[in-house]
């Protein structure tokens, strides 16, 4: 609550000096009491936006996780990934547009919220389409390289690459405290994951570094791009944003269907091998990918990265009652080092204006 | 540096306002550049003095446990623990007197260094001896519910009960941010000596938690307590001080001898089985025991827990080169997470006061 409730003076009050948000603090002690953070009508509006999105990317990483381990306790993956991934795209293009003309039939066509664009608007939307397929392709090297949980635990390296992406993108500060909480954020969520073989990732031969190094460079690099892209024109309806970015996703993913998997999908059809978990798995998908959308139009990538975080934790934990799992002790000293992460995140930011 | 820097702001300038604090640190900027951090020569020497001793314990305490090590390759412990122990208060008792020896030369006996004292003084020097005392007796049983590596991992307990016991006891406050990072301390510890059989220490049965609960408490108390003793008459010689908290120890140690050892001293003699390294531990164990006492009248038990875990890392890695031991990675994600916890806890002071 706190946490997000500092989140959101981030963008609103990034003016105000000490005095200015100690006076918040103080409105802050009285208004808790009533159940509300935030003053102002607008600024509520605002939190409870970014709360609602940040909450729903949560719960969709989570359960998107746990669908992964259910299907694989289900089997083997039958279907081909390519087309899978294919129709997440087109079904968050059908989501945006249907939010489009719900829009369009309460409020009528404006600048805004209009689908058509210019070519200086449309031109930057593949890039993160296309910095996710070369990362996807790298993907299939590095296992010649590491092992999945190997994998797994290499993959936290895109919690740094983020940070220093968006600093040096984004041009957004982090307080020295909020580098450190970023830093325990990484270590944490590694602990987290630790087992019995963990130890083997210390002997990644040097190509395998290098290889996840660059995916976590191209991830992060993606994800502040995107953000970068949204946030350029901060009136201009997400829905329609969504759609441009949604689309250059359909075409990439087509391509891949094209070069992975033409001939499966000739002899055996598109939906060979398709079951319910794989329609919940795509519907979760789209659902997670629009939630993404949403976080980096009205928060942002740290945001981003720390509700995917807390996301990797309560799987873990549901997997408990869902499939048995027993919790590691270095699971709870991860956990416990992501929560004081996530909380000197939010005390960072008072520390830098102090 | 700048830890230690700010540490010596606590006792000197709790007095201090923010306005002064930033005086302050705008005084640092332009000293760092002489290779000065504090200004006045009296707060240099008394920040030195902190140093020099917090910096001895540091390398006592990782060569103390380097020779246990040594000792534990070369073979079983031969002597009786007891006699060993007896003979550490007894030389750390020479030590002090020496010590005072040379004082009295050079400054004449006066009021606070005289070896005389009240019995309102000395009353309370007993206490931390027999507090110790009961916890290393308790040790004995805590191994019929956890075996040795558990215990290891569960003594980072001490690490919390001395944080809270110091603030109850001593009424010293330490900041939200100081907090999470003695949180983060505990677990950066536990973490660096997590190994494939940590996750025994989760099914240790409740009445080896409660039993390590206890000793955490027992431990955290004595040493809070010792602070307490030492720092209550800050003019009073520390040599004197240390003479009368070991003198006790002698006593109590010598009852260890006389209960558990008396047969096998009788008839084998009291220094049996000692060998080189036996004497190398009991003069390092006797030193350590200085330099705790001396972090304690100079520096307080936060900055012991500090010292102590720092050493616990430098330990493991001087092992690497003197043994061979291979660092995994739950050790590097450990010694980050000590890492920024130091940083955290010197930023913290700061914090507290803007």
């Amino acid at each position: 609550m706190e946490y997000r409730k500092i989140k959101d003076e981030d963008n609103d009050g990034s003016g105000r000096d000490a005095n200015d948000l100690e006076s918040l603090r103080g409105k802050t002690h009285s208004a808790i009491s009533l159940g509300n953070v935030v003053a102002s009508p607008v600024e509520r509006s605002k939190w409870k936006r970014k709360s609602v999105v940040t909450l729903a990317l949560t719960l969709l990483t989570s359960s998107q996780a746990i669908l992964i381990v259910w299907s694989k306790r289900a089997g083997k993956y039958e279907y081909s990934v390519t087309t899978a991934n294919f129709l997440v795209e087109t079904l968050k293009c059908a989501l945006s547009l249907a939010a489009l003309a719900r829009i369009w039939n309460s409020e009528g066509v404006t600048e805004d919220n209009r689908l058509s664009t210019t070519l200086d608007e449309v031109i930057v939307y593949p890039i993160p389409a296309a910095l996710y397929l070369v990362k996807n392709l790298l993907q299939y090297y590095i296992f010649a390289y590491v092992d999945a949980p190997g994998y797994q635990i290499l993959k936290n390296l895109n919690i740094i690459s983020t940070g220093v992406l968006y600093r040096i993108i984004l041009k957004k500060k982090l307080s020295e405290i909020q580098w450190a909480a970023f830093i325990l954020l990484c270590c944490g969520c590694t602990t987290a994951q630790l087992n019995s073989n963990s130890d083997h990732v210390v002997q990644t031969p040097f190509q395998g570094w290098i290889m996840a190094i660059v995916m976590a460079l191209l991830s992060g690099f993606a994800g502040v791009y995107t953000e970068a892209i949204i946030k350029k024109r901060p009136s201009r309806n997400i829905n329609v944003q969504n759609f441009w970015l949604y689309v250059f996703g359909m075409v990439f993913n087509a391509a891949a269907i094209v070069i992975q998997d033409f001939d499966a999908v000739m002899n055996k059809g598109f939906f060979h091998g398709y079951s319910l978990i794989t329609v919940l798995m795509i519907l979760n998908h789209a659902l997670s990918g629009i939630a993404v959308s949403m976080v980096m139009k009205y928060a942002d990538n740290i945001v981003k990265v720390y509700s995917t975080s807390v996301a990797m934790l309560l799987t873990a934990v549901v997997s408990v009652f869902l499939f048995g799992f027993h919790l590691s002790l270095a699971f709870f000293l991860g956990a416990t080092v992501v929560s004081v992460s996530v909380y000197l995140h939010s005390v960072g930011k008072l520390q830098r204006q102090c």
